[in-house]
């Protein structure tokens, strides 16, 4: 997979692709990342890539000349599967939506920033809109961090044990149940007896149990579903 | 607002507080941020923070004792409003508890990665659990930053017009409508014309049109509420 972000602030996007499993998925070639900064491909002598709104109130908006030339220019390099607009009114972005969006092979994400991008850009330019959710932030960066980061490691062979990526809560309509490690007793505080019991068909009973409890009382609409 | 971020990736969280509004809000003193490296916390001798998980099963689990050791240290020295840990079965993060939490003045943020946390610690640390969507990430660490910057962006003074906030998507219950910048017209692409009229009475009564129609089209279920 190829993801090629648009951004005002290539700067804000580094640590998180030089870490951990998106840096793996790099590392083996399993994913390639570039960041395209719009101030390099404004025309106007101040570099500037944004402007007043028509008919006035606060905030910038992003022009669309340099958005224009970024995404023209990559397109005439390869075909994108989609040119993603990262916006908290798009698309809620959920596990269905990425498992689907990690088998593709090129997608670009514009990162709005300030206001947002003029509506043209947004008309003529973007085939899909993603909100990570139903809150507002400074930027698209990390909402294209988040979506990157969902549809990088469900690439085949980005996580050691590709099983766990199977086990994740949504995956198979459930949250997942409670987990848990060592020591089997902390400050009195014990592991349930069963998960030391190596009965095997017991404890994989007692998780498919917990799950289902669990997601019934937190998100019951996911089981209506 | 004094932030604590408790990771096992500091390196991760780095960039995205070095730019755009939540450097801004930093300098100006408005909010504190601080990473906790788990590794420090630990007392075995491998500096290990994990483990594999009772059952048996892929993934690995995060050990209670680090955690329990870098929670109390913190709290031994503040009072703090939430230690939330972010996780994709909490509760949805939306607009209205970001209002709610960005008069917070401490909190804690435990990232999980791997499989997640042993129980132990949801059960006796934990007072909030937190997701920002439903899809599954390779840690709480991005999560951590959304959920940052939500808040952030909300402190009075960060933003530099504290409008450009409540007019925002979801502040008055409706999806941000269509915004334009120059030029008036760009490859035959125009600007709607009232934006252009000067006549600030019909510019506000499109704006609130548009913003519901586009409110109805996108989110209907917002105007149910």
């Amino acid at each position: 997979m190829r993801i090629d972000i648009i951004t005002v602030l290539p700067e804000l996007l580094r640590s998180p692709f030089e870490a951990s499993i998106m840096k793996r998925a790099i590392d083996k070639g399993l994913v390639e990342v570039h960041f395209h900064n719009l101030r390099d491909y404004t025309t106007n002598k101040q570099k500037s890539v944004d402007d007043y709104a028509y008919g006035g109130g606060a905030g910038m908006v992003m022009n669309i000349q340099p958005i224009d030339d970024c995404i023209s220019h990559l397109k005439s390099e390869r075909t994108y599967d989609e040119i993603i607009y990262m916006s908290p009114d798009g698309e809620t972005l959920n596990q269905k939506m990425a498992n689907t969006m990690s088998m593709y092979e090129n997608i670009i994400i514009l990162c709005g920033h300030y206001k947002g991008v003029d509506q043209r850009v947004r008309d003529h330019f973007i085939t899909k809109e993603i909100s990570i959710g139903d809150y507002v932030l400074s930027g698209g960066e990390l909402g294209a961090l988040v979506l990157s980061d969902a549809l990088i490691r469900l690439i085949p062979g980005v996580l050691s044990d590709e099983t766990s990526a199977l086990t994740d809560s949504f995956q198979d309509g459930l949250l997942s149940g409670p987990i848990y490690t060592r020591p089997a007793e902390y400050k009195g505080w014990k592991v349930p007896d069963v998960l030391l019991s190596g009965h095997s068909g017991k404890i994989d009973q007692w998780r498919e149990d917990m799950a289902y409890e669990h997601t019934k009382n937190r998100r019951p609409d996911l089981l209506e579903e």
